[in-house]
């Protein structure tokens, strides 16, 4: 049994400097920034959200704009044996989660390591 | 004075029929179909979510796969006044709300139409 639930919604970005545009999602949502450089490299910032509510993360990318989903889980490999058994494909591991490619062609991440305990709106899965 | 918050993250999906498409969204991410069909058109399915959460919507579309977020108000012209002065452009008005482009390239929507009452995580704009 492992769980799993929506942990993020990644808004990736190609800029140069990630702070323009954190700053400008920062007031467009209306949310503070909560830390504007999370792994002290320049590619990650977030913005303030609620316990209850996924991550509203920035990204810096080389690709185009997009936003992606990441899922948080307490099992990663059954997680992504999970998804895989739905369709998604195994894209690469990286740090401590896997890109998926969805059926659908959208990009996400399962993320081994949750941020903070698996809470609201989780799922359990057999 | 208006108000305005994240109302929804839609996945869209360049799909010829968009109900395989939701099947795979709704076990992925463990939340039942709503309603998979809203408009009548074959065009927007519903994922369950709670009421403290964003709408998880799946929208058939002729571009390429994204996500991209909905932005609600009881002030249509007022929001979108708003994000214009933090960079965003207006790029067509559909039915009842603005695509914008922001200045990261993300395209979103400002609705007017509330689905429900703005409730948590709303933010208040003089």
């Amino acid at each position: 049994m492992h769980k799993s639930r929506i942990s993020a919604f990644v808004i990736d970005c190609k800029v140069d400097d990630l702070d323009t545009a954190t700053k400008f999602w920062s007031r467009a949502l209306g949310r503070a920034v909560a830390n504007p450089d999370q792994d002290g490299d320049g590619r990650y910032a977030e913005l303030a959200t609620g316990a209850d509510e996924p991550f509203l993360l920035l990204q810096k990318v080389e690709h185009d704009a997009r936003i992606h989903l990441d899922i948080e889980t307490d099992d990663l490999d059954a997680e992504v044996a999970r998804l895989e058994a739905l369709g998604a494909k195994r894209l690469q591991f990286v740090k401590r989660w896997w890109v998926m490619q969805a059926p659908t062609g959208h990009r996400f991440c399962v993320v081994r390591k949750p941020h903070r305990e698996i809470g609201s709106h989780a799922n359990t899965w057999d």
